[in-house]
């Protein structure tokens, strides 16, 4: 038996489109970590619990079982089990809704945290309500709007230990399809550092004419056209036209609000500069894993009591 | 000799990205119309004599020269022979700027229009500088602004004949990016058709809050995820959403003055209800290829003179 077999309590597992990252825990404290690239996006439904096991298989024993607590996209309508949505407003984690999912292998007992649905206006969440709860569980009593910025960006009402309501924009995946997909992949070409001063501008000008994004997106075509656009400035226009609208749509939200942005440092710090540009504070910023290790841990003490 | 080729006295030429359209002239008399699908981003620098040869070959005799009239990409950096651009605020047709094309076959004298470019804010255009001179032909003295829609939607303001400047909205190619490529294209499936309802209301929505676009596109995959949006909805929403940004964020060119729409039928229709849905004055509608060819007629005049 391994080291790390011996001592693991639980594992808790991020299970989102593209990737599957697991940590071996004792308590709150992290043994170990794994990740693959088996997002569910690539899996077929009897694929999980090989690709599962292939992760983690290290930190197992014969003769035990360890709890494992997943949340994110592996409990979506295509991934390993559907695991239900709870409808906000709520407390972030809810038991009765997790889902548990038969195993061949009797080394582990999986749950899947449920999702998170609105109705007006409609909108869903899978794995963000754990971080969600993780933050909470972090910061008890916060009261104000959690930002999660991302491919499908998140922003969160919090209060009294629940989310009141959320709103998500796709801006991340809208960047990459212009990046990679649009007539503009030829002024970007292979370019990945944004101009900071063409970012800047560029947020400026998509918060006050936001109505006006599909003629800055082609002017921005046609100045690497006449020649007066480098690469990295169509980047960074691309990507502070669309972060400068989604923070400007979001005023309400942070403006004399207190707001925390979660999410990975390098585009927390765009945003964060997009919120400082429009007049927001400087945000404070906390690492995405930190509270989804957090929230994966608050789910599994619900399963412990 | 074919009647055609005995009667012709000038081919005119629509070139664009996708397809190539000709056709037979005598005066502004159509003779025969042909098209190919034989798109600039098709072809190699070599393979445009033979492609244009394989459209119009049936209309040219041996021992005469046709002049040849092409408008569109076929004069794009990428294209045929790079035309330049004219600057706006101009005359739509400059026949000092126009280029002749060497060929092989003594038979065509082929001539590219050029495009037309503008600095601030920077756009470009290639092609519809000859359809609003062929609209400006049909309507002598109109003042007012003209509206393009399209892959590359294009407002004109025209004035004292001329060109004072233009805006391109890359709304056709986001749409086609959303329904063919994002998440999206889960809620939409092979729906065509869009529904009239969810095209109005998202007008609306997306001329009062544009900045939220991003996120009233993943509230239109929650509503499919929950079950309550329907595919020709979920089309529906995301043409009205992005029309309805376009047509409020030029509410400046069509507000108290004429406007003409310049297009295909089916698409100036979803424009002209977005347009009184949100205020204006039902727009005039013109046949975009009787304004291209009365365009290439006017360029050919120049030639003659």
């Amino acid at each position: 038996m391994s080291d790390i077999a011996a001592s693991v309590e639980w594992i808790a597992v991020d299970w989102g489109t593209t990737n599957l990252r697991a940590w071996a825990m004792a308590g709150a404290r992290v043994l170990e970590a794994a990740a693959k690239p088996l997002g569910m996006g690539a899996l077929k439904r009897n694929e999980f619990e090989p690709a599962l096991l292939g992760t983690i298989g290290a930190w197992l024993a014969d003769g035990r079982t360890v709890p494992v607590v997943a949340c994110g996209m592996v409990g979506a309508r295509q991934g390993w089990v559907e695991a239900p949505y709870v409808q906000a407003p709520s407390l972030p984690l809810d038991a009765r809704r997790f889902t548990e999912v038969a195993t061949d292998d009797r080394r582990i007992a999986v749950t899947i945290v449920h999702g998170m649905s609105q109705i007006d206006p409609p909108d869903v969440m899978r794995g963000e309500e754990t971080q969600l709860a993780g933050f909470l569980a972090l910061e008890p009593g916060f009261s104000g709007t959690a930002c999660l910025p991302g491919t499908h960006s998140k922003w969160a009402t919090l209060g009294r230990d629940r989310i009141a309501g959320f709103r998500t924009f796709m801006t991340g995946e809208l960047f990459a399809l212009l990046r990679d997909q649009s007539i503009l992949r030829h002024s970007v070409g292979d370019e990945t550092e944004a101009d900071d001063g063409a970012f800047a501008e560029a947020v400026t000008e998509g918060g006050a004419a936001p109505g006006a994004l599909a003629a800055w997106l082609f002017s921005t075509r046609a100045q690497g056209l006449l020649g007066t656009l480098r690469p990295a400035e169509a980047l960074g226009r691309i990507s502070g036209l669309l972060i400068g609208m989604e923070v400007c749509a979001m005023r309400a939200a942070w403006i004399e609000r207190p707001l925390v942005l979660i999410g990975a440092p390098a585009l927390c710090d765009r945003y964060s500069r997009a919120l400082t540009l429009l007049g927001a504070r400087p945000p404070a910023v906390i690492d995405a894993e930190r509270c989804t290790l957090a929230g994966l841990a608050a789910a599994h003490r619900f399963l412990a009591v």
